[in-house]
């Protein structure tokens, strides 16, 4: 599939380390720690050229050490490794506490010094680096978007393990040495995350190596996996079907004896590793990939005890072991003890450089860890062959005159995305895929499985390799997804709306992330994470309360405008068109919600794509104004099902107002409500008042939650005037009419808003204001008895005679539809 | 601890069912099958007295059959064990799908016309039923509030463990039987809840038995459990610590055979348990739970095949296998012989009554697993006995005189609710209890831990039984603490502010659950979920932008108003008031955001008692406003570190501006601000427009994201002069004041602020506007160089001669502060 890079699976002979190299690793750990502990505390004398003094140590001691000595060990020998195989490898440190250590090695790679050139490797760089750490102005005191080699921040807890394969999947050629913190481990999304690697193609994908970094303690705790029975432990590995191999060093273990014994467990593993990507790619034996156990002290080389109690080794040596350095006397000699337990002087020269000899242990270019491009997957981005969506349309004769699934005309287009990117666009969900009717999709490929296979009258679609990645885990669909995208390739998250908030936090940190790098001159713009929200609040009826929340998207705008987008495309060819824009983004979020049941076409492909990109606008041919008169009211709609129940509405009042002058505005890009000053997408006040206008009372049927349209317009002029209809918590129901009037969204509803809010109109339609409190009553009554909609709802379409007026000009505009 | 309730745990003869006990148990199967299938299906005709017709088959089909017929099973056969056990015995059911059975054996129990007098035990009852099932104006299709003996929706997948163990937390004589579906067993939540054994106690607490419910299939896919070696399943249980028990039945198997296997499967499972409760309470011996791996075919006693193609034993039994019954004469034919083998002439007489034998089966009065008052948590609920909170107070001579850690206060107070409840209270937290200050609480209390302890030198505060619950998994913290109060109990859940979002759905789940609960006459009140936010957006300084988010409380809003509540206490005092209102109230999702810093305290007692009441409030000792003129601003506050600011700005502009009539207000509870229509504590517009004027600039320095003090407010008078300041995912900062001059939230920027929006002011005070510009510049340059915030921002107290006025004033009205 993909070509292969800088290197295939090499053996190696298992090394317990000579002396040469023994001094080599632990030279460059002892410098790692070194560098670790001085950006911990020091402000200044990088180098403890003079003796250490309390102005020497910064006045807030900020960062966590516990987790950094066991990461610089790992990295260390993972150096030599790599150097020795030529492996390509990209690290995902699990632990995101342990960003000085990931930032160290950087430097001590000479990664840091070319991405950072004022952070030079020469002791005023060093001072620099010091004292930049979890300062003000300075960098993050976690692996962040600042760290070279960095994937993940390790912010928020979980999602070492899904990044990791995501990372892996569609790289044949890379290692992934992810290091899970014993603490992640307990939560939800890292304890069901072991489980990818039935999701994991021998032959088509990396190779992901779990290191269970066991070090005991969590900031105030002991944690689970190091507190059961090693049995137990290799038992739940096993179970997760992973091939564990124990290491383990404690405060009293020689340290060069830990060096050797981990090397060649490192080896072994690696070897292990290249016999299985040795077979044939069609060889199906189960495959059971090794991970390491890794149980180290926590906090390993720092002081043992401090004011008396027992630091490294426990939960004390979690964040600043040594809070009041600058303060306490005997504190600050602790930390020129320990500092100078790592000799600095035998690792760095007078200038501040490092040993050579140390040096050379770091593997050659973008072999270094640190310098990896799967890290800054922008480089490596490709854009994606995209087929001409327009070749995709639905056909639309007038406005509402065809019915089409949108999603799953959606899945037509995406099944030759998918033909035509064969190893650079997944597609992400879980167990929802056909469900959300993008099932054409299979006809192009299969759902990547390395589970057990029971046999074809079940097993449809289901295949070793495939684009369509299932598993019943939001976490793990949204990770594996991060992890692709953040290495530089294309995809699709499809989910229920309702559960999608299950990864809010998840969203949360990815858009973080974007916003960050957006600053950082030398990461490069990767793909954006493009959700499609479907099987929505609205059309629950096989689900009801629990499946209807569509406050996701008012989650999504809380982040920093220029990294979210939220779109409402009202049918087929507006969602078709928006999705081609979607997957040819970079650097966003962007979320797309659309429904999945057959429901009418509204704008010929032309129409849609002008549509989608203003991102908004009239609908002349469902509205009675007349150029160069103001309109009597505006409804406006955003959504599917909103968007039919106002073009519903607007066939009442046309057929029984018909001198009411009506402006139908569709809106598809949510963020253009909002002010140029709050969204790049933005309307300005003037554009926004010619379309809304400045003293009209506006009836605007949305989607989701009614507060978001206000919360996005509450400084536009007409403010006052905007009346909302839209989603209420109010509970369950079974048809898709009775939803709609259970939350007052519904045409009889609507008609009922503009006949109150339209001064002119007053008490001389309470008669037909009363006809439709009966409809709905009647409407009620009749799904209660017969458990489905009123058929004169059911069955309602645009009426045909209102598009012809527009019919020849629609038609004169385009002719690719057909 | 807690007293014995009907059983102790019983030990039997392990059964392989004898003729007549198989004849009742597979009866009641048969029944509960044939109820459940009834319910999709059937419009009318419930006991098919004339052949089945085309319009006895409901227009729409909704629902899900495919896990129903297993969770069935397990109910006829836990009815048997239980009754001649005795066995208190509340069942959770993980695939909330299984809606249909639920009901179905809460019909068969006599519960549900116990609770629903409509539906009779007899054919009319019976058509009812079935009529009634995910139809419009009846029940949802899946398992729900409306169902007896449910404290689980099961909506949402991944809880059910986490219930189960919350659920049996201090209920020692409870046996909660959780069924685990093999897709839910895919989530994060669900994998990481097998290791809730490790914090259950064997003799405080009830056990749990999880029934790992392998039907194969998901909507589309296969289980990733039910494809991986049956060896590889028993590591991965045992890993977990459980000790697994293997049952399997395949479409091929003889039901008698099954039942006789399932039977004497349960009673050795049964029995083992017993023997582990039997042990001493201070035997120390590992505890290894067994639970059942019971692994049926997908929609058992369902059609082999439809349309030719495999449905029981498939994923296409997942929801609705014949959906086309009403209009394919050959699948309704298909539905006829299926609903026949049932037999149920057999089952239920002429007047459709359950035959007496099988209705036997149940056991008796609340040992009915669908009438157990656990799963009715209300009926158990005890009020908290509640110390004083006054008696926590801190002293404030005056205001800002005194300097407190508002939750370490907190914590003070709780460790005497600890003492006084010793059975029903527990506190929640992911590893953050000590983190979030409330430490003190180890005074009287340790944390639960069941894993390995190592010696008291790491191991601090961590007992076999204890009040304090900590798992790095908020899906825990919050699944747990959902089961304590479904099931009567307190409790509250310590959170960083950041990750709160991690359970956001969860929070969605349990608010609809409170909301649907609130409209069914039999279901009693419980408790309140009550959330401590800490470690709060603006005091990140070890953490950065990965821990900066306060949209939890938008996301929380978003649920019905009269479920939800948001505080946000400006110190100490305000904090214990509020704390004590939310653990004292019932059936809220109450939010609690409060910092853990040194801050200074504002509100005496009583004044704070006073303020918390109203929910909002003037500061007459902070502004200058003069009794019965108009103020020139209102400058308003809501959160900790906005008041602090907010007060230091008032400060400025005193000592700059003293002819400016400026009014304080501070929000304790934000949704005071909405209107009365809107929230039940919503002002209504005279009292808003009294506190905050009709057309006075407001400067509103707020916790959270700005807009949502819009969304709000957006129909009040003044809406237009409300200018708010909050945060703005402005990315990473390091020092307390540098983070909210990033956000434009700091005291100068809000003294710029009145400036600018004080028409009279003008151009006049450009001076001293130019000077606060020239303020952050110094401030933020200060902070650059030496890694903490300037000394007059960091010293800056409220003055005490401001003060002094009022001293007098408010002394007078409380006591009981010293």
């Amino acid at each position: 599939m993909t070509t292969t890079e800088n290197t295939t699976w090499r053996s190696a002979e298992v090394s317990t380390l000579d002396d040469d190299t023994l001094a080599q690793v632990h030279g460059w750990w002892r410098a790692a720690n070194y560098l670790s502990v001085g950006q911990i505390y020091l402000l200044d004398n990088p180098l403890l050229r003079t003796p250490l003094s309390r102005d020497d140590v910064k006045p807030r001691l900020l960062g966590h050490w516990g987790t950094t000595p066991g990461l610089n060990f790992l990295y260390a020998h993972l150096n030599r490794a790599i150097r020795q195989r030529e492996q390509s490898t990209l690290y995902v440190t699990g632990p995101g506490h342990g960003g000085p250590g990931l930032v160290a090695n950087a430097y001590l790679d000479g990664t840091y010094s070319e991405v950072y050139s004022d952070i030079t490797p020469d002791a005023e760089g060093m001072r620099r680096l010091f004292k930049q750490f979890s300062f003000p102005g300075g960098i993050p005191s976690h692996v962040a978007p600042e760290t070279p080699g960095s994937i993940h921040e390790g912010g928020e807890l979980g999602y070492a393990l899904s990044h990791a394969y995501g990372a892996a999947f569609d790289n044949p050629d890379l290692l992934v040495a992810a290091v899970v913190g014993d603490g992640e481990a307990e939560t939800g999304p890292l304890a069901t995350s072991w489980h990818s690697n039935k999701f994991t193609n021998r032959a088509n994908d990396g190779v992901v190596l779990p290191i269970l970094h066991l070090n005991g303690y969590k900031i105030a705790n002991p944690t689970v996996l190091a507190r059961i029975p090693q049995d137990e432990l290799r038992s739940l590995m096993i179970g997760y079907g992973h091939d564990p191999y124990f290491f383990e060093a404690t405060e009293e273990t020689d340290l060069a004896t830990a060096h050797r014994e981990f090397a060649e467990l490192l080896d072994t593993v690696l070897n292990v590793i290249a016999e299985i990507k040795a077979r044939p790619d069609d060889d199906e034996t189960p495959t059971r990939w090794p991970m390491i156990v890794f149980r180290t002290p926590k906090g390993w080389t720092g002081p043992a005890t401090i004011d008396g109690k027992k630091s490294t080794g426990s939960w004390r040596a979690h964040q600043v072991p040594l809070a009041s350095a600058r303060d306490t006397p005997e504190h600050l000699r602790v930390l020129a003890d320990w500092l100078g337990s790592y000799r600095a002087d035998e690792l760095f020269d007078d200038e501040g450089r490092l040993d050579p000899f140390i040096a050379e242990l770091a593997p050659p270019g973008s072999l270094r860890m640190s310098a990896t491009p799967h890290a800054n997957g922008g480089l490596l981005l490709k854009d994606l062959r995209m087929p001409s969506f327009r070749d995709f349309a639905v056909d639309v004769p007038a406005p509402g005159a065809t019915i089409a699934e949108s999603t799953k005309v959606l899945g037509t287009w995406l099944t030759e995305i998918v033909r035509q990117n064969p190893d650079n666009f997944r597609i992400f969900g879980p167990d929802e895929t056909a469900s959300n009717r993008l099932q054409a999709v299979y006809d192009a490929t299969d759902k990547q499985w390395n589970a057990e296979f029971v046999g074809p009258e079940v097993d449809e679609h289901l295949a070793r390799a495939g684009r369509v990645m299932e598993m019943l885990s939001e976490h793990q669909c949204q990770g594996w997804l991060e992890g692709y995208l953040l290495t530089g390739r294309h995809g699709l998250f499809n989910c229920y709306e309702a559960f999608i908030h299950i990864v809010d936090s998840m969203m949360n940190q990815h858009a973080k992330w974007l916003k960050v790098t957006n600053d950082i001159s030398w990461r490069r713009p990767i793909a954006s994470l493009n959700y499609l929200l479907s099987s929505h609040v609205w059309r629950q009826d096989h689900n009801g309360f629990s499946h209807q929340d569509p406050g996701f998207i008012d989650h999504v705008i809380n982040k920093k405008a220029e990294v979210v987008r939220v779109y409402l495309p009202p049918d087929a060819n507006t969602l078709l068109s928006t999705y081609d824009h979607c997957l040819r983004s970079r650097q966003y979020v962007n979320v797309v919600v659309a429904g999945k049941q057959p429901s009418p076409n509204f704008l010929t492909m032309d129409e849609a794509v002008a549509h989608c990109t203003r991102g908004l606008g009239i609908w002349e041919w469902a509205g009675t104004e007349q150029v160069g008169e103001n309109p009597d009211v505006v409804v406006a709609t955003a959504g599917d099902v909103p968007t039919l129940e106002g073009l519903a509405a607007v066939d009442i009042l046309r057929r029984n107002l018909p001198e009411l002058r009506i402006r139908f505005v569709n809106v598809v890009d949510l963020m253009r409500l909002q002010d140029e000053k709050e969204h790049p997408h933005g309307l300005n006040n003037h554009q926004f008042d010619m379309i809304f206008t400045r003293d009209k009372p506006v009836i605007f049927a949305y989607h989701g939650y009614p507060w978001l349209i206000h919360r996005l317009t509450y400084r536009r002029a007409n403010n006052e005037n905007i009346h909302v209809r839209g989603y209420k918590e109010e509970g369950t129901t079974t048809t898709p009419f009775d939803m709609v009037m259970l939350n007052d969204l519904d045409r009889y509803h609507l008609v009922m808003d503009v006949i109150d809010r339209v001064p002119s109109l007053g008490s001389r339609y309470a008669t037909l204001r009363q006809r439709m409190v009966d409809k709905r009553i009647t409407a009620r009554q009749y799904t209660r008895e017969h458990g489905d909609d009123i058929p004169e709802v059911r069955d309602w379409a645009w009426p045909s005679e209102y598009a012809q007026t527009f019919a020849s000009d629609v038609s004169s505009t385009g002719g690719d539809n057909d």
